[in-house]
């Protein structure tokens, strides 16, 4: 099996240990000592191995890449000229892929999520390599622990398909957009929906036929993207051509209408970690309900704080419910409910002409 | 005039700042651009020399001084074996200033104490002079602004002396231990009340004489420190008698008995400083209601937060009335109406052997 790390996105939301020139892939958000992208390849031990991963990334990061993740081939670093979507950085994987064996089975990971349980991942993932095997596009279906409205969700059958293996595999009648609080309540009730954490899984020529059928210019710029690879060409061609991809993720294009669509249901402690809070799910808490990440705690009468401070101390007294995050140049300190706003501050950086801080 | 500039105590509640390496008096605790003791002694400028200021401190902090009040002779920075009180503290001034011109004038003051008008301070000293030189005992008197239950007060007379000079001088009926709340709100009310901020005025051998009166055993020792100074006996000395020096105050021992003593008013924006909450009333605020310390401030629905933070930039969301204070080893949070609670931590940090991060 082969796997594809996603690895080009720019986390703001997790601002300031999340930047610009390192966005939270390469960043150990969950203090676990290793960053994301980093657990992201581990995970994959006795799956996939290292001269079997890829990795597509942008330009700038291609240096992060090599250095984080050393056991990689340095060829199997991908890199964008541009940050486009998840349709083209997927292409561009296969483009590559079609050289090696078309008919192996990707998988294909964002390098930004966490997965707490690695056996139950690896599970999934391996049954996963079972229907794609059989020709099924195959999605990982996070089992929904609340009726969240920042995913997408899958709908599934209500009977599994007839393969073999530990854990069932459903086929897929719907992808759906990310719902209104009353629809996800009644998707959450009816059991018959995952959430759509992106981590497809699916013969390469299976993707490359529907990149065919659905994306045909797109289909064209792989072939010739193929042909250039390992030549003195290939950065003109991607510089002429990558100015011109779609901005359009892989779920969207080619998922949604699919035929032989499966999922495998999952779960395994998936979180985004889209924003701050999230380590709340996460990690886990201390005496007093806080939440050191990093840096050693110390509190007076305060509890609910999540706190991640490169500092041999920090103390707190009579404060709860703060995201207290530290990141050498710049400290962040918001309230836990309120943590999405560090867009705002985000924001307010970039009109401030302060880049060096984003 | 001389100036004692008493810089021996350990200021635990403006922890991280304050350190038993460098008690808040040699920090910048206002983020003035001098520490407290440098503005102490700039204060004087005008009115008494470098030659002229002394300071007393522990014996660890002599290089401090040294470093930080480089026009000050050597010579006069007097070193404590330990930290007694105040009243053995300006003993040993007086050793010295025996020696140089007993008939001349002293003032002593608190290294770390914030006074925002320095012509006002200067007026009342210069007339706390001219008292002192008709003999008077005189200390200054802070004209409080709420019914203040932390300090001692003082309580004046009616009808002022008949002094020369701008300012009035009135006879002190009465020094008062700090008050409770309904006895504060008397004092407030009244307006013959001051609060002791601890800034002494007397001639030399008038101090001399009140320590010879009411303490004849320290008075002794005195005379014998006198005797040793600049010979290599001082330090057996120091070492044979200090330990037995009793620790008891200035104010307790030889004000509150005396006679003849007289209290200038001083209205010049003093504040001790206690603890970090005391920064909303020394600092201003910006446009959000914030007082920016140190370091940049970048807020997102926050207001009454006070932060000292060597940042490039710090960014607050949704939080009011924090106390945020980076030392660079430790980073201390705090509810503001709670920041006394700091104790709290340094009593942890003393119990769980953390002596390097007080």
């Amino acid at each position: 099996m082969y796997a594809v790390i996603l690895a080009g996105g720019v986390g703001t939301r997790l601002w300031p240990r999340s930047r610009q020139d390192a966005p939270k892939q390469f960043s150990d958000i969950t203090g676990s000592g290793r960053t994301m992208i980093q657990a992201t390849a581990a995970r994959l031990d006795g799956l996939v191995s290292s001269r079997d991963t890829y990795v597509v990334t942008g330009r700038r990061y291609a240096g992060l890449c090599a250095e984080q993740l050393d056991c990689i081939p340095r060829d199997n670093i991908l890199t964008e000229p541009s940050g486009r979507n998840t349709a083209p950085a997927i292409a561009l994987a296969c483009a590559r892929l079609k050289r090696r064996d078309p008919t192996e089975v990707v998988a294909i990971l964002p390098a930004d999520h966490h997965i707490q349980d690695g056996v139950a991942f690896r599970a999934a993932l391996r049954q996963a390599k079972r229907s794609a095997d059989r020709g099924y596009l195959t999605v990982l279906g996070i089992e929904p622990t609340k009726a969240h409205t920042g995913y997408g969700y899958i709908r599934r059958a209500a009977e599994p398909l007839p393969l073999h293996g530990d854990l069932a595999t459903y086929p897929v009648l719907q992808f759906l957009e990310k719902p209104d609080q009353a629809t996800a309540e009644q998707f959450l009730a009816d059991g018959h929906y995952f959430w759509n954490g992106g981590i497809f899984v699916g013969r390469v020529d299976r993707l490359l036929s529907e990149y065919g059928e659905r994306m045909p210019e797109l289909y064209a710029d792989i072939d010739r993207i193929s042909a250039a690879l390992d030549t003195p060409g290939l950065d003109g061609l991607l510089a002429e051509i990558w100015p011109k991809m779609p901005d359009i993720s892989f779920d969207y294009a080619l998922m949604e209408g699919a035929q032989r669509v499966a999922v495998v249901p999952m779960q395994a402690g998936w979180n985004d970690l889209g924003s701050w809070d999230a380590l709340e799910v996460v990690a886990a808490p201390d005496e007093a309900g806080n939440f050191p990440i990093e840096g050693e705690l110390l509190t007076v009468n305060s509890s609910g704080n999540i706190v991640a401070a490169d500092k041999q101390i920090v103390a707190l007294v009579d404060v709860n419910d703060l995201i207290v995050v530290d990141a050498g140049d710049a400290l962040l300190i918001g309230r836990k409910e309120s943590i999405q706003q560090v867009k705002q501050v985000v924001a307010k950086l970039q009109s401030g002409q302060r880049a060096d801080l984003l």
